[in-house]
C-alpha cells in the first residue's frame, strides 16, 4: 500500500483520520489536493503493511481507492537477490547455463515400465526422473497412485540409471514418506495455494518445485513461493504448466510470457512443462522448443513407452524416439540463446 | 465415454482394435462408417469408464476424438437423486422451501467482537454464523486465523446466540479439532480439488459447504463433492463464490446461472456467497438478492460491526444496519419465488 | 493519468524531466519522495490527458508505473449527470421504474411467423419487438439475414400490435435503411469497439442499444458508450450479455454484477439479455428473474412461436407460453425491488 | 453435425422425427441404442450442415446434445488443400522457409519520423514496413490516425526504402483509399468479426493478414478467414496477437500454442504479434525468439525511433538498436528450427 486516493465527498476530518491511522504504523503521509481528489503518497517501509491493514485503508470513510505499487513478496524478489539462484541437486544444477530436461511418465505405474522409461530418457539425455505416486485426480473413481510402492520403484529407477527424481506430494501427511524417497517435491497446480503444505515442505531441506495454479496470476504465484521461502527453504523453482483461458483447442493455455516476466521479478528458476500446458503429444515439441528460446531455465516433460497403455495422461505423454528426437532439436536452440542442453 | 471418433487414416485394424478394447471391459461397439469418419457408438455402463480408460482410448491408433455424454459424476447427479437433498442442522433445513442464511465476520479475531457480531446478525434474521478460525491468506505475512481460540469463541457465541456455525477446514490434520466445534465445515475455493482434504470430510458425518474453486468448471466443482459423497458423506451443499474472468471491476465474477445449471444437474442444495464474489460492500446487497432470484436455497454473507478494524475483507463485510436492512429486502423476493426467508 | 511512480534507479533529471513534460500540459506536479520510489501526483485536470500521453509518459525514462485514477469516460459518468437517463420511444420510458421487456425471435424469417410471435410476445406485455435483418453469423455458410425485406416485416408487425422496433445494425453504410425502419438500434457484442460504425449511430437520432463485448471490461464498454455520445446522440442505453470465460455448460458467463457496477458508474440505463447470456432455454427463466432483481432497467429475450424451425438460436428461444409465464413471475420481484413491469 | 444423443425420456416418435429430418437434407441415420440414450450417428456430408440447421436439431425434441466433428471451415482447412500456402507480396514469400519480419511504428504520425523508423528497420532486415493510418482507439478523445495522409506517408517511405507496406482497415467504406496505397491489409483484433468487413476484404486481390480476437477461439478465427476466402480471395494469413486471460502482468497473453494448431488445422501462414501479445519492451525479444521456435512463419513488431514521443503504444515499441539486436539474435533460431530470417 503506497498510494491513498480519498473522493471528492472525503472531508478533512477523514484525511486526519488516514494520516494519523499512518503514523501509528511509523508511516508517513504525503498529502497531494486536486480539485476532485485528494492523493496520500505514502512514505516509509510500506513492504511492512499487511493486506488486512491495507483493507481496513480501504474501508475507512472517503477512501476511494488503495494502490499499491511495492511487491508483496520479499525473499523471492529480484529486489532482494540480484543474482539468480541455481539450485544443486545431486551435482545438477537447475538455473544456470545448461538447461536440464526432467522427463518420465504422469503417473508410475509399474516398476517394468517405469525402469524402462527411465532407461531410454536417460539415453536420450534426461536429467531427472518425473513420475508421480499420489496422483490428484479429478474423479474419485480414478487411479490414485502407487503411493510408497510407486516411491520404492522410482527409488529403484534412479539407481538403475542414475537420475534424481522428482515426485508430487499432495498432503501435509505425506512429508516423511515422500522426502524418504524423492530428491525434488512437486506442489501441482490445484495445491498452489494449499498454504499448509507450503508451509510444510518450506521446513524441508528438499528444493521444492511449484507448479502455477490454473488461474493464478503471477503475483499469486510469487507469493506461494514466498510461503515456502519464508520457512527456511530457499530452493525453490517455479513450473510454468498452462492457464486457463476460454480456448478449448489446447488443455490449456501455456502462459510462455510468464518466463520473462519472472525472470524480471524474482531470482528463482523458471521451469516449463510443455505436456500439461497443450494435452496433446504433436504439441509438444514446438512448444518445448519455444519455452527454451523464451528463456526457460528447465523443462519438464511426459514421456511413456506406451502411451495407450498409460495410466494418466497418456494422450500428451511423448514416445521415447520422440523425445529422443526433440532432445536433439532442442540443442542448437537452447545454443541460440546462449544456454546448453 | 459414450463415442469414439476415427479419422479417415483409421485401419480396419485400429477399428477391430478398439472393439476389442471395448469388449474387454464389457461394452459393445456400434459402429457408423462415414465417408471421411468412422463413430463408434459405446453400448452398456460407461459410466464405470474411469478417466485413465477414456485416455488410453484417445491414444490409440486412429482415434481423432472421444466424446462423453454421459456425466462423470454419479451420486452427485439428478439421476441418481430425483428429489432434492435437504440438509437439517441443529433443526434447521438447508435445501428445503426457507432460505437459511449465513452471516459473520471473514475471520474470527476476538470474543467480543464476535459475539457483539453474532447477535447483531441473529436479530437481523440470520440462521448460521460463518467466521474463520483458519484463514487461507495469499501472504505468509498475513494474519492466518486464531487457530483453535477461534473456534472456542465461536462454539461461545453460538451458545449465547443459538446460531450453529459454519468455520472453514485447510487442513486434514485439524479434521478433530474442528469437528468438535463447528456444525458445518467448510472447504474454500482454493481447496476446491484439496483431494484428500476432500477424501477426509468424506468420512465426517457433519455437513459440508464445498466452495467452488476460482476457475473451476461446474462439472469439476461436481466432482470434487463427488469425493466427498464417496467416502459416505451425503450432506454436501455446493457454494457459488464467483469465479476468475478478465473483468476486474469486482474481485471476482459472480456466476448466478451456475445456480439453475446444478440444479438441474445435482440433488444437493446450492449457496451463494456473494460477499466473496463481487468483493465491494456495495454490491453485496443486489447481488444478493439476484441470487434469492435465481433459485439459490442458501447465502452466505459476511458482516462486521466495524469493517475498517475487520482484520479480514473488511471492504466487502456488510454493515449490521446494511445486513438488517437487506434481510428485510430479500423477504418480498423469496416470496415472489415461492420461497421464504 | 493522476499518479507516475519512478522506481529507484530514476535520477533528479528524470525527475526534471517528468514535471516539465507535464506543466508543458497545464499540470502541475506533487512530488513525494520515498526511500525506493518516487511518487508524482498529479495536480490539475487529469482527465484531459489522452492515452498516448499516459503511453508517453510511461514510456519515459525512470518511470516504473503509471495509474490512472480519474475515469477516462465523462460524458458516460455519474459524475457528469447525477440523476439516471430515461430515454422515451414512442412514448415508452427506458431508465424510468417501470421496466419493459423487449422480446421476438433472434432472426426475422418471414412476415407470417414474425407476426404471429409479435402478436403472441405483446399480449404477455412486452414493450417492444425485437428481430434481426441484418445477422452477424459466425460461418459465411449461415442465413444472414433478409436485409431490408426484414425491416419491412417489423415495420409492418409494429403497425399490427403497437410494439417499437428494435434491431441490430452491422455496417455504417446500412445507416439509412435501418433508420428508416427501427426505433432502437442495436450494436452487437462483436461490434461494441467497431469504432466507425459507433461514431456513425453517434449522429443518428435514434436511440442505441449498445451491448458488451464478448470479453470487453466495463470500463471499455464505457468508452464506446462515450464514442456515441461524444458525436451527440445522448440515447444510449447498455445491455449485459454475457462475457466469455472458461465454463462451458453455459454459452456464455452472464455477468449480472455488471448491473450495480453500471449504475454506480454511469447514468445511462442497463438492460440484460438473458438469452445470449445462458444460451439455454431452461436457464433464461431464473437468470431474467435474478437481473430484474440486480436492478436491471430492461429485459431483451429471445421468444419463437417454434423453436426448432428457427433460423437462429432456437436453442434458447422461450414458446410462447413460456415467455407468458415468466411475464407473469417477473411482476412480483420487479415489486420486491421498487419497479414495475 | 455428425451425432445426434438423444436422452432416455426421447420416444420412438421423437427418434422418427429425427431420422425424418436428416433424410429432408439427404443424410442418413446410424441409430445406436443404449440403456440410457440413443445415439444417432449422421451419414453423409454433414460438413453442408449450417449452424441454424443444427441448431434447429438440438431444439428437436428428445434432443440431449448436438455433436459436431466435422471442422465448419472448409476453404481453410488442411484437409482442403494439403500443401502449405505461401503468399507472394512484391516478390517476398510469406508462408515459405524464409520468416520476412514486419517492423514499424504502431502509428503513422509524420513523415519524417516514419522514414526515419523504415530506413531503420530496413537496414536491421525487416522486409515490410507496418504504420497504421486508421487507427482503433478505445477512446473517441484519443489520436484516430492521419488517414490518406499517414496512407501517403507509408507509400512514400516504400519508395526509399523499397518495402513493401501493411496497414489496418478498419471500415468497409475505406477499401478504395487503403488498396490504393497498401500491399497488404490488415485486419484487427476488434474486427476479426467485424463481418461486412471481412466479405469486403474478400473480394480484393491484395493480401490481408487477420489478426486474432481478443476472446476468439481458433475454430471461430478459421471460420472469419473462410469469410474472406469464400469471396475469393486466398491470400489469407493469420496473426497471434494474445488472448485477453485473468493475468495482469501482461497486456495480453500471447497464446503461441496457436502457432502448431494452426500448422495442423489450415493451410494459411501463421504471423506472430510479440509487441500486442505481452506489451512491454522487455518482454517483446523472448516472445519474438519463442514465436520462432514455435513455428511462425512471419513476425510483425512495432519499433519506433523515440518511443516516449509515439503516438500509441510507445510502451511495447523496441527502439532500432534493440531491433537490430533482436533480428541478429533470430537468425540461429531460425537456423534451429530449418528457417532463415
Amino acid at each position: 500500500m503506497d498510494i491513498i486516493v480519498l473522493g471528492s465527498e472525503a472531508t478533512e476530518e477523514d484525511i486526519r483520520h488516514i494520516v494519523k491511522k499512518l503514523e501509528g504504523r511509523g508511516l508517513k503521509a504525503h498529502i497531494s489536493t486536486g480539485t476532485e481528489r485528494t492523493i496520500i503518497g505514502v512514505i516509509g517501509d510500506t513492504s511492512k503493511v499487511t493486506e488486512e491493514e491495507e483493507d481496513s485503508f480501504r474501508a475507512a470513510s472517503g477512501v476511494e481507492n488503495v494502490v499499491r505499487i511495492v511487491k508483496p513478496f520479499k525473499l523471492a524478489s529480484r529486489e532482494f537477490r540480484k543474482e539468480d539462484t541455481v539450485i544443486s541437486v545431486r551435482g545438477i544444477a537447475i538455473g544456470g547455463r545448461r538447461i536440464p530436461v526432467m522427463a518420465g511418465p504422469c503417473a508410475v505405474e509399474n516398476k517394468t515400465i517405469l525402469t524402462g522409461i527411465a532407461e531410454k530418457v536417460s539415453a536420450a539425455g534426461a536429467l531427472f526422473l518425473r513420475g508421480g505416486a499420489f496422483k490428484p485426480r479429478t474423479s474419485p473413481y480414478a487411479f490414485q497412485g502407487l503411493g510408497e510402492e510407486g516411491l520404492r520403484y522410482l527409488a529403484e529407477a534412479r539407481e538403475k540409471t542414475g537420475l534424481p527424481i522428482i515426485t508430487e506430494i499432495m498432503d501435509p501427511r505425506d512429508m516423511d514418506v515422500i522426502t524418504k524417497y524423492t530428491d525434488i517435491i512437486q506442489i501441482g497446480a490445484r495445491n498452489m495455494q494449499n498454504f499448509r503444505l507450503l508451509l510444510e515442505v518450506g521446513t524441508s531441506d528438499k528444493p521444492v518445485l511449484l507448479k502455477r495454479g490454473l488461474s493464478s496470476t503471477i503475483q499469486e504465484w510469487l507469493m506461494s513461493a514466498e510461503y515456502i521461502l519464508s520457512r527456511g527453504n530457499h530452493n525453490v523453482m517455479l513450473c510454468e504448466r498452462g492457464i486457463r483461458t476460454f480456448e478449448t483447442a489446447t488443455r490449456n493455455t501455456l502462459d510462455l510470457s510468464a518466463v520473462p516476466v519472472l525472470k524480471q521479478l524474482t531470482h528463482l528458476p523458471v521451469v516449463v512443462d510443455p505436456s500439461h500446458g497443450v494435452g496433446k503429444r504433436d504439441l509438444v515439441a514446438p512448444m518445448a522448443k519455444a519455452a527454451v528460446a523464451a528463456g526457460a531455465d528447465a523443462l519438464i516433460i511426459e514421456v511413456h513407452t506406451n502411451p495407450e497403455e498409460a495410466m494418466s495422461d497418456g494422450d500428451q505423454s511423448l514416445k521415447p524416439d520422440q523425445f529422443d528426437r526433440l532432445m536433439k532439436e532442442l540443442k542448437p536452440i537452447a545454443a541460440a540463446v546462449g544456454r546448453e542442453i
